[in-house]
């Protein structure tokens, strides 16, 4: 086990009714928030008027922006930045899934920075303060409402870039399970690919002497699979859902990684393809992840057993390693089919002309480094090219 | 799954050579600590020197009150709390276990306190404000160092009393497992069960549909028991103190019982029984807890099988559900055999003289309250007296 330092400072309340006491919640802190949200789903299914309603209880003055998209874009946060400096606001109130969350931490840094929120995503910069931010999550998938991340995309030169910090942990942030009810089919799957990714981004890693972190994330990935699989027939499962979205906030909260080096390279190819291409997250994810498997599995043998075993339930005695390493992906994979996810770059329309370009992006080949990714296994270019090249089927 | 409202403010400085950082750790709190420790073991193993060193170097004053005893006693806390108000501390250093933290928590809220301290123990009452704790734990054990409890004994009228408050939760705890490998064998088996216990105490309850926290407390336990073994014929290894410290932190931060409602019968139970005789209280805890486990168990009987088969190893395809839960329990005595510690009141020098007063005063009967304790089944103070006949065998 690695030397670790680790705080969580988010609060988490969770459970039936709970966004309604979001005023309360946030009276400590603040009498005015930017409220920010997506494209407008909180005004239909009832969210949107219940935060209000709780806003104005505690004569909290809200100003409002909406219009956050799936991978945020950084033109609406610099709107954001604009409006905060404008009303004089201190507080980001963010009622939606990780992409809003994600865009409210952008501007929550950007407010009291001289320069360009961009630095921090693309330039190594590190901001001195940032405003607190609030979560109502209405999406459980990315586990933004307490983790220390923020990913945006700058439209222009179409790059998706993350940043990680601890100033940018939500203070405090809202899981109702209820909220989860009228989301989409796709939605649903989505999310919950998301979170097995955080999760298996964090454990499959060369450490040894892990037995917690190791066993606390089997555990979880477990969780998240078994209720998976009911919310897919049962979109209205409030147990289920609170599972699901509890997992979601562990899956990325820091805490899974304690003591261990971390992998990060399916993020990393991922971002690359939905930064090109119009495709969800999570299924750049569930494309690339089983391929990214299959070309490393030999690097670590032992740990892949280990999931096979302990999490996709492959009979440990055989004595083919091999094979139990590779029925677990085999697994994985079906898990992912019965979400109604895809597997292959075809399904998501990716053809082959980019490849080598993303491969270059998602290393920082094309930007003139020479840089590896992955803990697992050092990736160069040309592994990535390899992965990509796999997952083309 | 119930409503939770979950933070946790203690920062994790975990792993070698984490305490001699503990003077820069606490630089951004205060510059005058009272530093706290307990029968001087720090002295020999050059802990106390360490942190001396620590302190000097970040030019922070330190006023020392040594002398905490197991079941840390009310006279030595109203010592302390006179000492900080004499010397105008308002930060208190713990360097110990579980009694030398809890006797700390116990100045911290005494400090700015007009009554007696005694006060928020034994008669309800809340402090306002309390005094920053930080902690260096030398036997990981009780979990005291990230969790909100603190546990004291008045020696005059011998009642063992806790109390519980985010307040106390310390700021920041250092877990270095070099530390523990000086740590007598006894200690070192008392530490890993009383773990155990903080599990279970949590895990066994009649909420439903917590598989996430289901599923973390038995890897958790998986965990200690596993590493726990280890440590009994290698004091030395690192990776399982690393193990076991960690879990122990896990097994008492209030993570576990999330979304559940908690039993902590026989903490109540074994609290009587160390506040009367000179036992140590996971001593008293592996007495009790099969006992009242084989008392409890057709409460609930699912969750006792779930822990037999998921937590103990027991082959769960047998039909005879009854079988399996005993099987548990069983395991449970065999894992606390193989740790040498006691399993029946005659091997910690008990006899049945005491057991009503104490069945009257674990329930709360004994001070004209009609009180049941246990989450999982409501104890009488008759129930209680079964159960420690039960255990004395």
């Amino acid at each position: 086990m690695l030397n670790f330092d680790y705080q969580n400072k988010t609060r988490i309340v969770f459970g039936k009714d709970t966004h309604k006491q979001i005023g309360s919640l946030i009276k400590p802190f603040t009498s005015k928030v930017l409220l920010h949200y997506g494209s407008g789903s909180i005004k239909k299914n009832g969210i949107y008027d219940d935060v209000i309603r709780s806003l104005k209880e505690q004569s909290i003055e809200f100003i409002e922006l909406g219009g956050v998209k799936p991978n945020p874009r950084l033109s609406l946060i610099h709107e954001g930045i604009d409006l905060c400096r404008k009303e004089k606001i201190g507080f980001i109130l963010a009622v939606g899934g990780g992409s809003v969350i994600d865009s409210a931490k952008a501007i929550a840094m950007g407010v009291p920075y001289d320069g360009d929120v961009w630095d921090f995503f693309a330039a190594g910069k590190h901001p001195d303060t940032v405003l607190p931010v609030a979560t109502v999550l209405t999406i459980p998938a990315t586990g933004s409402e307490s983790s220390i991340r923020s990913v945006i995309s700058d439209e222009k030169t179409q790059r998706k870039l993350g940043y990680g910090d601890e100033k940018i942990r939500p203070v405090v942030s809202v899981i109702n399970p209820e909220i989860y009810f009228s989301l989409p089919d796709f939605q649903i799957a989505c999310g919950v690919c998301d979170m097995m990714s955080h999760i298996m981004e964090r454990y499959f890693t060369n450490t040894t002497h892990t037995d917690l972190i190791d066993g606390l994330s089997e555990s979880t990935m477990k969780t998240i699979m078994k209720n998976g699989l009911i919310l897919k027939r049962d979109h209205t499962n409030y147990d289920a859902w609170a599972e699901v979205a509890f997992s979601g906030t562990l899956a990325h909260n820091g805490f899974l990684n304690l003591g261990r080096e971390q992998d990060w390279a399916c993020h990393a190819m991922e971002h690359e393809m939905s930064a090109i291409y119009d495709v969800a997250h999570a299924a750049g994810l569930t494309v690339v992840t089983p391929a990214w498997m299959k070309y490393v599995y030999q690097t670590n043998l032992p740990m892949f057993v280990q999931f096979a075993v302990n999490v996709m339930g492959v009979e440990g005695s055989f004595r083919d390693q091999e094979w139990i390493a590779l029925e677990g992906i085999r697994r994985l994979e079906d898990f992912y089919s019965r979400m109604e996810m895809p597997l292959s770059m075809k399904e998501i329309d990716i053809d082959s002309e980019n490849f080598e370009l993303m491969a270059k992006k998602a290393t920082g080949f094309a930007f003139g480094k020479e840089n590896k990714i992955g803990g697992l296994k050092k990736l160069t270019w040309e592994d990535v090219l390899a992965i990509y090249q796999l997952a083309d089927r």
